[in-house]
This record gives C-alpha cells, structure tokens and sequence, in this order.
C-alpha cells in the first residue's frame, strides 16, 4: 500500500490543469458554501456533484441512486487518468473512497476533508464505508487516497465548536503514539482550530504508522488505534454523542479501567485524565448522562465489529502513553465494568 | 495477489467441518436443481442464500437489496473466518465475488462454477463487477477467488450444447498461449464436455499466467485477454449472441484483420481459421447476421471499456499462435475493417 501524500495549504490550491488528468469532484454542498472562491475552483473540473453530507448518504440504496448517476457523466473517462477528488467531511469521504474504490474497478481518490475530524482521522488510513438496513459501515472497501490535502480556510470556515469534537480522536492518538510532538502538544498555547492545525502533522503520521503494520486489519496491530471506542460507540449509538465526544469519554473509561485492572499504574492514570482535562477539557460527562440500560448495552457491543467472538472483544487497554495494550475481554466483564463506573444500568435487561 | 488454489472433483466435495471456519453460501437455484444431493450438502453451510442468475442480479439497486438480506445474516461471522462459495455462472460469480470483496471490507471466496464458460473464464482472475443502468460492468473489484473448485458433476449436469457456449474461450487461450497443451488440443479426440473437462487445467493456467503479469489491469499486460472480444462485445450487445459464440466471431474477425493488415502471415491466418473449423466448429455467421448499422457499432464500441482514448481502442491482434499483439486503432479504422468483412453497414450513421 502506497502511503497518501500529505499536502498542507492555507487556501485551497488551484488545479493544475493537466491535461492527462481527468478530476471529478463529489463535494458536500453545504462545505462548499462556506468557501469563497469555491464555484471558480468547480468550475475546472471536468465532473462535479454535489452530496447531502450525513450518515443517509452513506446507504447503500443511496449509493446505488448516485451511483447510477455518475457512471454515465464518468464514461468516457479513461480509468488510469482519473482521480476522484471529495470534499467533505466523513460520511463524504466513505462515500467517495467506496465510489473511487469501485468505479472502473478503482480509480485514485484525493481527499479534502472540511471536518478536523475527518482531517485528523476517517481521511487517513484507507477505510472506505457504507451503512446497510441502519447498521453503520458493514460493507466498504480498503482503498487510501494518493493525495490528502489539507486546506487550512476549509477547515477553519467550521464553526468554532467543532474543533473540539476531533479532540477526542487528537487525545486518543496522542495517548497510544506517547512520542516528542505529544510534549509539544502538551506545552502548547494553541487552541481549538490552531492546536489541531498546529498539530495534524504529527497526529496524522502517529495513525499512519500504525495503519502501516496493519493496512488491511488482518494482523490485529490496527486495533490500537480503537482505544477509546469501546465505549464510545455505545454512547454515541445510545446517547447520540457525536462521535469525537463519544470517543472523549471512552478514552477516560479505558483509563479508568486500565488502572482498576492494575494494567496501568495509579499515579499515571490520574496524570493522563488530569493531562485530559487540562489540555482538551475532556471532562467524565457520566453524571449528566443517563446510564445505559444493560440489554441495550450489550446489544450494541454484540455488533461491535472488533469483536472476536461471540462472547467477547478486543479491548484497548494503556499501560502508559505510548504504549497500548489490546486485551480479550468478556461482555459480561465489559459491562460490569461500565456500570461500576456509572454508564451502565446494572442489573436489567 | 495469491494465486487462487485450484480443486478438481468428480462430484460435490464433502465440506470439511472446520469449526474455526464460517461459510456462506451464495448459488443459483436452478444449477442446484440439477444436483442430486444439493439439498444435503447445502444444509452443512452456516448461511445459504438462493440467486436467480442473469444480468439482472448484477444490477447495483438489485446488489443493494440482497446486501441488504445478507448482512444481517453474516453479522455474527467473523472476518478472518468467514468464506463466501459462490456456486452459479458468471453472473452468480460476479455478484459473489462483489459482495465478498466488500462484506466486512473484503472476506474470502471460494467459486464453484456451474457453467463451461465460468469454469474456464470468468471464475480466473480475480474480476468482479455490477451493472448500473443498463451498462455492464462500470463498477466491480479485483478480489481473486481463494480457491476454485472445479466440478465435473456440476459442470457435466448443463445441457450438453452449453459446452460449445465455451469452445470461444477455450480457442482464444489457446491462440494466445500456443503452448504445447494446444498440440495435445488440437489432437484429442474428446468433444464437448468431456474436450472441456480434459483441457480445463491447461487453459486456466495459461489465463492465470497472463493474469499474473497485470493482476490489476493497470501494465496493460492483461489487455490480450480481450482477443476476439471487441467485435465480441458489440455482436453481443447487438445480436444478442451468448458471449461464447460472439467471442469465437470476433476470433475470426481479429484473425482476417491481423492477416489483412500484414501483421500475420496469409497462410497461418488460414490455418488458424481451418482449426477454429474444425477443432471447434467454430466458422463465420457473418453471412446470416444482419450487419450491425455502423452508428450503432460506433456507439457500441465508444462504450468499450478497453478504449485508450477518445477516438481509438487496443485491438489485440495475432502475429501467429502464441503471439499476440495490442495495437492501438482508431474507430474509425475498425468500423472500415468490420464493414469490409461484412459485419457492419457501410456508409450508415
């Protein structure tokens, strides 16, 4: 697997006009509003199309809508020569890495993600996803882009706020990499939109490391990069936290854990959820939270992809940063452990 | 790209009860008809799921409906562990191999062709595709088959003119390869299934050889595979002839060309036309075939997938058995030589 190259620019590039190359855009429209010279930059590629951005577009009945749609304005494209190029967000970017990785049976995919989130993860490390019948992401595809460009305006035109929602995917990878850039990070007075571009460089290469010893999940060692979600996507599914937030108080769940199971020391426990605190204002939410139901719980475990098997997951555990520790664990275990620290309803069904 | 293992039975192999392994079974109802102990045999699969084979199976919004069916039925199977068997025709194939390639992003595959034509062709080398729209094959996956287990009871169980639906196949590898199992070809007795049966290995390793060059279409290596399929395709899509028959026309057809244009000797093209003859009954229809209006064949062709621009294709001629050669020509050339070997209409739009 070639890696992506990273291009970093304040404003968006302008397309060279190779006249070998043929682009086609799939844009989210509303991303695009906020760009200012967006409709020129279009205007200079051979195929454009707009998207609703949002986890409807990344069905699969719509993907066979879109799909229908784009073949005919592709046609006459050579395949060699051709380079999807997708502006938005996660659900953009599954959405068009699954098309780029199908399309005259793959063409090159350029992402240029307008979320810090998909800036800072879902655009790196090859992942392409549809959801089918209201289950997220059970089919896609490994297909990374040749080209991530990251565009400084694009991503800042977000609101404010969202920055802090790729806080939560900025701490995890922090926590597991552990290297220099985190002492940086940890010294730094940059906030929100400049901490994240400040610091996209290092977090990004920090993932792509360890997608490289595990590009196509096979061996296990990607699994790493899962710390924090356990939990995560149960708050996210149960309590509709988006997912940058959801992953936020999973990782203070599998710190908490980490330490209770003595697999982490005490002192460094307190040290990485004070360092949370402090930095990101990631903060325990589980007072304000209504636990989950037990049932409920272990219903959306029993999809959880990371399983491996029917009774139990793979479980990211930190016994320091810097260093992960993947671990088998039991449901039952797993939701033990969550009621004892609140997010659980003990005892129903 | 691992090359997929090949398996060859008499009669339906017992599946070994691997409890580490999963296998989902994905056939076309009517092939298993024809089979005594289908039911039986089915029965030990964890999932088994009825196709009806044809084109329309291959459209995307059908694909999107059985995904839909089948991805709450495989959930609980993990990745690593999960097979897909395939057991149908190409078209069967095709929609198996798709859904294989991106279930879980990508689990294993195992094809039973039931046809002569799938057996020696399409079950190799990796290619999946859909249809949008009314259009073959716009979107598809490289995910070769981990093995492929060639059944003579199932192939056997056709009706017997089906073998000559393959002899098309089976005559282009062997002009292409020229080795020296197309000596033994050339001097067996055997007929019909029983020519197929005896030649099935030889053929598919030549296919396979070529495959491994340019496993993904990318060098230009695999572009000989296509020897007779440009006339092919549009005989196909215009007369409606199976692809086994429009192949062996576009077979003779590449060969006149080939000697037209001096690119082979006269008198090997005429020994290579005296062995389609008589090996494989293959001659030109030409003479009973309304000749297709050059518009249409115009537009026929600018649909071809293996156009290298605008205005020109890769033909793939013969200098002589063995020896192939891709050479760019323009349509309009092409639609000139079609309609002096009568194909097409002259001087029509």
């Amino acid at each position: 697997m070639t890696p992506s190259r990273l291009v970093f620019r304040e404003s968006l590039p302008s397309l060279s006009r190779d006249p070998a190359q043929s682009f086609v855009l799939l844009y989210d429209r509303r991303a695009a509003k906020s760009l200012a010279r967006f409709s020129r930059w279009r205007d200079r590629f051979e195929v454009s199309y707009a998207l609703s951005a949002g986890e409807k577009l990344k069905d699969v009945h719509s993907f066979a809508h879109h799909i229908a749609r784009l073949v005919p304005m592709t046609r006459d494209l050579p395949r060699d020569r051709t380079r999807i190029v997708a502006l938005g967000g996660g659900s953009v970017g599954d959405f068009a890495g699954f098309t780029a990785s199908v399309l005259k049976r793959g063409v090159r995919l350029v992402h240029y993600p307008s979320t810090w989130l998909a800036a800072i993860d879902s655009a790196h490390g090859g992942k392409t996803a549809l959801n089918v019948g209201g289950l997220k992401n059970p089919i896609g595809t490994f297909h990374p882009a040749s080209e991530v460009v990251l565009v400084r305006e694009l991503l800042q035109s977000q609101p404010r706020s969202r920055a802090r929602d790729a806080y939560g995917e900025l701490a995890k990878i922090a926590l597991i990499d552990g290297g220099a850039w985190v002492k940086r990070l940890s010294a730094s007075t940059a906030t929100e939109g400049d901490l994240l571009w400040e610091f996209l460089r290092p977090a990004i290469a920090s993932k792509l490391r360890i997608v490289a010893r595990d590009p196509q999940e096979t061996s296990g060692a990607r699994a790493v990069l899962n710390f924090g979600h356990t939990l995560g996507h149960a708050l996210e599914a149960h309590h509709g936290l988006n997912h940058g937030e959801a992953v936020a108080q999973g990782l203070i769940f599998a710190i908490e854990w980490s330490a209770g199971r003595g697999v982490m020391d005490r002192g460094l426990a307190d040290e990485a959820l004070q360092w949370l605190a402090s930095r990101f204002g990631i903060v325990s939410r589980v007072f304000e939270l209504k636990p989950v139901p037990r049932g409920e719980f272990l219903r959306i475990l029993s999809q959880d992809k990371k399983r491996d098997s029917d009774r139990s997951v793979r479980f990211i555990f930190l016994e320091e940063p810097g260093v992960p520790r993947a671990m088998s664990v039991s449901l039952a275990e797993l939701a033990r452990e969550a009621a004892r620290q609140g997010w659980v309803r003990q005892g129903d069904r």
